[in-house]
């Protein structure tokens, strides 16, 4: 059995190696084989990487060294290895999104936060496993503390290199719960940014609600990737883009917090609820005032609202994918797995009409969440209901992450918690566009809660 | 010299040959083949085309026909003859975008309005002629009324297939003035219909302010075209669709219209500000209020706000297309044009705190407008600042048509006029999602100015 514990795992941070680089006594190339070797021992049970581009990484921490040497480094996360979820275009490397629709695929070109990473010289060094398509058909990967047990989905592979310490940042996605669960599963820190803050151009993860989102072994160096791929490569077309200072917001005690139950805490066994309690008695210590839907008529209506967030966001998404997906579905059997059979099925009976409605329906859980903007900092809730479920046949359950998602709020899963000797996430969630706020909560709770 | 009347002057039209593909009279591969005629005598010298599949569309064809004789047809443009502007897939034609880079390129996949268009069993005949990725830079299609002009761009094959009476419909694409300017040069009927309303998934067209519009020989057939591929494919990811029946909604007379001046005003020829002048006297003349900047405060300020459409438009979209266009720029000379060049290093200049400006100011622009939905049923205007000018090196000035565009309101452009023995088009404009509206509108504006 797994014997997770919060306050000693030790994940991979970067951005307290940039002094060393600077003054000669590290250089990136040196950390890049640092990640090589844990992946040499970890990755052939781990399985988080589709493919490795070694020779390329080397070549690109070597340039990076030399600018480090020069004391002209790109950007804060010049010579940090990084991964990509296999749903976004490197020009280095295939790009496969789990589907046998698109195996072997290249496409030549770097998807825009790609091409955003490699301007401010952070070194690719591969594609990380993901679930088909970025839903919820598995890939190969294992959760890095036990592997019996899934490492969530559909960003497996990115939040298992984190967990393993393979990495200390990797690209991940989320459209219901893709970031934010992997990275509870897995003991990662990320963040799931506003709907839009992140260009999304060059992957295929152009439905209403998806979100380019990262996993890293700390927070700073989960914002600092962040802004750096706003400021280089901006925000989804038409939005304004990540708001906030290079640096992260320094840490900050919220004054109050809305419990956010979700549909998911019905679904949360007993262990990891009393064990989100016990973050919430600590926050109540600290002086911050937490509410529920028991204390305010606003909270309860927006809980009983987004109840059919998780639903409502899988059968726009399907609504959304009937293109392309019937098109593959129609180059014969085995393009696609039988589980997107069946929600394609669902979503073909649904016509412009129906989705109008939905749109509608999303529209109001929207405004009741905008509505509680002047009751609260921000929201607590489980990153998921539970830690990494065993087995590897599902990815778990997203039931604590689809109310973000559907109203594009930001959110941090924390690794603070250890349930059944596994990881358990706490899910710190914002208002849409205050992510350097609910960042400086975050680093106040790891702090505060963790001694980090 | 050209001497084009818009009385006389022959499109193809679709919708009226049904009756007899159903009574056996007619057949889609005979239709077909007259289209294949025209084509053979026209095309040497228009070069409206890219690549052609005439098998493909033969066999096409004749499926449709089989539909037919069984009295079982899929829409009501089962077996209708169109062409794909080459910024969309199409799985069995390669799709080159007017781009050195894409030279070749072959997705295998068709976008989701040309499978919608299959589904209902249209006839997908040809890729047609773009400008360089949809923007300025010409591509090699002459004005099928006089070969020594521009059909302008950027949908110019598009455009010139349907003057040259090719087609009865092909698909184009506008982010500044690519459907409704080409259309009034080539004396097409042509919309661009609300923001959102026709699915551009498998498109280099994702730009916060593209759109799919159709060219046609009739508001019928572009009409049934919109809707089918709306109620197939779905409107834009998150946004509800093209509203409206089946059946385009009939003639109506506008109660009240704004004629709308925007930036193009100022640059328009004489002849073609008299020409829009007689269509203004007209519709008074039919007890049609026809107000303007000098009538209405609002509509002033709209006027003045809108002056820098144009300028915004572009600057707002090349900014969108850092990526993917500074990864082309890495590959080498010779990869995009020294406009496109220009451009982009304009672009490049501006930050993320630049762009949420030009969003800022965009917003307030679309405010204007929306504020002038009590004061009108729609706007009137030029489709261009005058007919098709001379010469293959520019595509023609979209002044007249940034206003629409960055408004995402529906637009008509109508083969009423002709200026300099050319066609001139005359722009009928609704707001958003009155698609229908407007298209009774502009049915009732043709039947009562050429008596059609």
């Amino acid at each position: 059995m797994a014997s997770y514990d919060p306050k000693t795992f030790k994940l991979l941070t970067f951005h307290d190696a940039v002094a060393k680089f600077r003054d000669g006594k590290d250089t990136p190339r040196a950390y890049l084989e640092r990640c090589l070797d844990v992946i040499e021992t970890r990755e052939p049970e781990v399985q988080a990487f589709v493919v490795l581009n070694i020779d390329g990484a080397r070549k690109a921490a070597d340039e990076s060294g030399k600018r480090y040497a020069e004391g002209k480094p790109l950007s804060t996360i010049d010579g940090m290895p990084i991964g990509i979820k296999d749903l976004f275009e490197t020009m280095d490397m295939p790009t496969q999104m789990g589907s046998p629709v698109w195996k072997g695929w290249e496409s030549g070109r770097d998807a825009a936060h790609v091409r955003g990473l490699r301007k401010a010289g952070s070194v690719v060094l591969g594609k990380l496993v993901t679930t088909e398509l970025g839903f919820s058909f598995p890939g190969k990967t294992r959760n890095p503390i036990d592997s019996g047990r899934t490492p969530g989905g559909s960003s497996s592979g990115s939040a298992a290199a984190i967990g393993a310490g393979m990495l200390p940042a990797a690209i991940g996605s989320q459209v219901v719960g893709s970031v934010i669960r992997p990275a509870g599963y897995c003991g990662n820190v990320a963040i799931k940014p506003t709907f839009g803050a992140l260009n999304r151009g060059g992957g295929h993860s152009s439905l209403s609600q998806s979100h380019i989102g990262v996993h890293a072994g700390s927070i700073e160096d989960a914002w600092a990737t962040c802004w750096n791929i706003a400021n280089i490569a901006g925000g989804d077309v038409g939005h304004p883009g990540l708001y906030g200072a290079l640096e992260p917001a320094a840490p900050a005690k919220p004054a109050r917090l809305i419990q956010l139950e979700t549909a998911g805490w019905a679904q949360a066994d007993e262990a990891s609820k009393e064990a989100l309690q016990g973050v919430v008695a600590e926050l109540r210590k600290q002086g911050v005032t937490v509410i529920g839907k028991a204390d305010d008529a606003d909270v309860a209506a927006y809980e009983a609202l987004s109840a059919e967030a998780l639903e409502l966001s899988i059968i726009i998404c399907m609504f959304e994918l009937r293109w392309p997906l019937l098109g593959y579905r129609e180059r014969g059997p085995g393009m696609l797995s039988d589980f997107m059979l069946g929600r394609l099925a669902d979503a073909e009976k649904q016509t412009l009409e129906d989705y109008r409605d939905m749109l509608a329906r999303r529209e109001k859980i929207r405004a009741a969440f905008a509505a509680l903007k002047s009751k609260a900092d921000g929201f607590i809730t489980l990153s998921s209901p539970g830690p990494a479920p065993k087995g590897l046949e599902s990815t778990g359950n997203p039931s604590m992450n689809a109310a973000m998602s559907i109203t594009g709020a930001p959110a941090w899963s924390l690794p603070l918690l250890a349930v059944d000797g596994m990881p358990l996430g706490v899910q710190l969630v914002g208002f849409p566009h205050e992510d350097a706020k609910v960042t400086g909560h975050a680093r106040w709770l790891m702090g505060t809660y963790l001694g980090a």
